[in-house]
């Protein structure tokens, strides 16, 4: 079979006009829809993701973790819905009125982006995440999941299009590449002309796939080689524990830590405090050679029973661990520690530990960073977390979005502009 | 000789920290001394012009009027520098100030874009252009413009770096693709990992290579196939001001008017009036059927010295003309234009003349172009006359910017998050 994804992502671009008039109400309906259509039958997902599962046999456990969808998730993903519904509609919002010494009178207004793609890997909630999100923000969306999740994301696209049908909106709007076939991929980053935005969700490589081959603009991120450093100023027990939880608290994710770096006047007293903390959490620390040397000096020694405590590899300190592993390095000061994140960071997530207000303003300013953080895990970088209500995604990129993205990051604007019968 | 394209974006992006860090006073003074240095030793450039005028005789007398510089001209020039230097900065703004319920403070605050790239075709002046809105905004900038303006654009980038230098900034910042080689281009284009946005300057076939061989975002814009819509409501004799305005004040641009519909209600009461108006102008119209029957039954006759009044072609509705030729049609009404609009427009400007608010504002919702208008002319569509202060392109894309885009759209933000200790 060769499924048209240029088809379909015309079509779904055919649905745009009747998005766009949807009020608010409309798009809402549909997400409430879906949220019960989820909770009184949710038999014909779970059946799906149960032969997904059966046929995935093989996937490694956290794969098989991430395919799994159980009634809790299930009714976790329809509570999420009703949350999105209850958000403020981000269409229509005007901004930028001004009137212009020649009597027109401008302001910018909030319309949808347009044509969303998804490319996403095990996830099946991302289908419904990512279909959701579309239509609260008036967009239409063209998802492609991994193979892995076929049956499943077939059962939820289905209920989307019921939902869709149920709040009289086009079911053309949330389109499915219905093929396990990696051409489909290509032909969907091929579509440039039908499709805004591409919305990469997965790992790195996924989102380096992406950026090669898509015609179209593309959420980057994905990535985050993520710093905290300890300054000399700080207050050391409360440190510990900021880089205790950002290393800890999900290992696996972008916003974990991947780097401490300590200010050389603490480093004695930090490093053994610092060693033992995390070396009895089971997280194998990687030593640059002066953290080496503080360690030695301390007279820090490993217990039996903790992780490694090694010596730093060519290239440790340009790694995203995604596992128990933290690099360490001794810096001379703020602004070794700034050049430090400069050449081996990702622009993802960094931070400085300090009670000194004035270096922490430096350190703020100077960094370059999506997130910027004084005295707080980089966990915190999220849009759920940053108070966005829903989250599309993480930018690493500078252009259109930075950090992580919410409902206004899938909106654009149209100028509109009123006058007497003006001439230039 | 080969010029490494990709070094000279690395080393521009390696003068990014001394930028970011630049206050706004030392960026402006760059911009005073670039002016300063054109208004004292406008000769090395108009040397350069003047060989390049020579070594391109055989251009066109529009591609050479785009060429040339003269002294008036280097002169509005540097006064554009100057206006450019007084404009507020709109780096380090805050916006999205929140206090989030763990009492983690978060805002976001503007920072610079990063490495804009640049491509343009003859003209000169954006060479200054540039180089001036991306210090202004604290980027970096990589140029490359058209092989027939090399020795000018080699004078003007050699006044830059002294200014940078006068400035105490960094020369490396404005980088030169001092090659007439084509293959230049695409490696410009080819550097995605050095340069954050691509901004072509010229026609619609340089926005289609750029579209298709950019590694990186693309400002996407150079085509308007642009409407105004004559309302059955429409103050006739003012409406026809308008559109006298739209085709005839600057046919050349990508704002300049290329289609009139009219209601059919005033079809037979306006098109006369037009026709004899733009007709005496020297447009030449391109009717379709029912305008034509129209015009027929009214009992038109060309004057012998008008422009032609011919019979639309096939596709003649789907052209931007950029010359003194305009299409016409008959429509239904209102849900007819916009109809028309979306089918055949280009999402540029697109406007109504009617004295009727209501129709206007569904015409304003429904449209979806980067600009709508009601009684005013597709001319507006411009950053200096929406007030912007400065245009650095109109972008016909949703995302990042769409519209006209001034200083801000050169920027992105970072979020910074103060927290307490905070963990997640």
């Amino acid at each position: 079979m060769t499924l048209d994804v240029s088809l379909l992502a015309r079509r779904a671009r055919a649905a745009l006009p009747a998005l766009a008039a949807a009020p608010a109400s409309q798009r809402d309906a549909f997400l409430g829809a879906l949220a019960a259509r989820l909770r009184a039958d949710p038999a014909p997902v779970l059946a799906a993701n149960a032969a997904d599962l059966a046929a995935g046999a093989r996937l490694d456990a956290p794969m098989r973790d991430r395919l799994r969808l159980d009634r809790d998730r299930l009714a976790a993903l329809a509570d999420g819905l009703d949350a999105l519904a209850g958000l403020p509609d981000p269409l229509g919002v005007r901004f930028d009125q001004r009137t212009l010494a020649n009597g027109l009178r401008l302001h910018r207004r909030r319309v949808p982006l347009g044509v969303l793609g998804a490319i996403y890997e095990a996830r099946p909630n991302v289908t419904l995440d990512i279909a959701a999100l579309a239509i609260k923000t008036g967009n239409a969306a063209v998802l492609r999941g991994g193979s892995e999740s076929l049956a499943s994301n077939r059962a939820l696209v289905a209920a989307v299009h019921a939902a869709l049908a149920d709040a009289g909106l086009p079911v053309d709007a949330v389109a499915f590449v219905d093929s396990p076939d990696r051409a489909a991929v290509a032909a969907l980053l091929a579509a440039g002309d039908a499709i805004d935005l591409m919305i990469p969700r997965g790992g790195a490589s996924l989102h380096a796939f992406c950026r090669q081959h898509a015609r179209m603009p593309v959420v980057t991120g994905g990535i985050g080689i993520c710093h905290l450093y300890v300054d000399a100023a700080a207050d050391l027990a409360r440190a510990l524990a900021v880089i205790a939880n950002a290393k800890t608290q999900r290992p696996t994710v972008c916003n974990a830590l991947d780097t401490v770096l300590v200010h050389r006047a603490v480093a004695a007293r930090f490093l053994p405090m610092l060693a033992a903390d995390l070396h009895a959490r089971g997280v194998q620390l990687r030593l640059a050679p002066a953290a080496r040397a503080a360690l030695d000096a301390a007279g820090f020694a490993q217990s039996p029973g903790g992780a490694a405590v090694v010596d730093a590899g060519p290239g440790d300190f340009d790694r995203e661990w995604l596992a128990l592993v933290l690099g360490i390095e001794v810096v001379d000061g703020l602004d070794a520690a700034i050049a430090h994140i400069a050449r081996h960071g990702s622009g993802h997530s960094d931070g400085i530990l300090t009670d000194d207000a004035g270096q922490a303003a430096h350190f703020l300013d100077r960094v370059d960073s999506a997130a910027v953080y004084w005295n707080a895990s980089t966990r915190f970088t999220d849009g759920a977390e940053f108070g966005l209500g829903a989250e599309v995604a993480v930018s690493t990129q500078r252009v259109h979005a930075r950090g992580p993205m919410g409902l206004e990051q899938l909106t654009s604007w149209k100028w509109v502009v009123e006058g007497d019968y003006h001439v230039r």
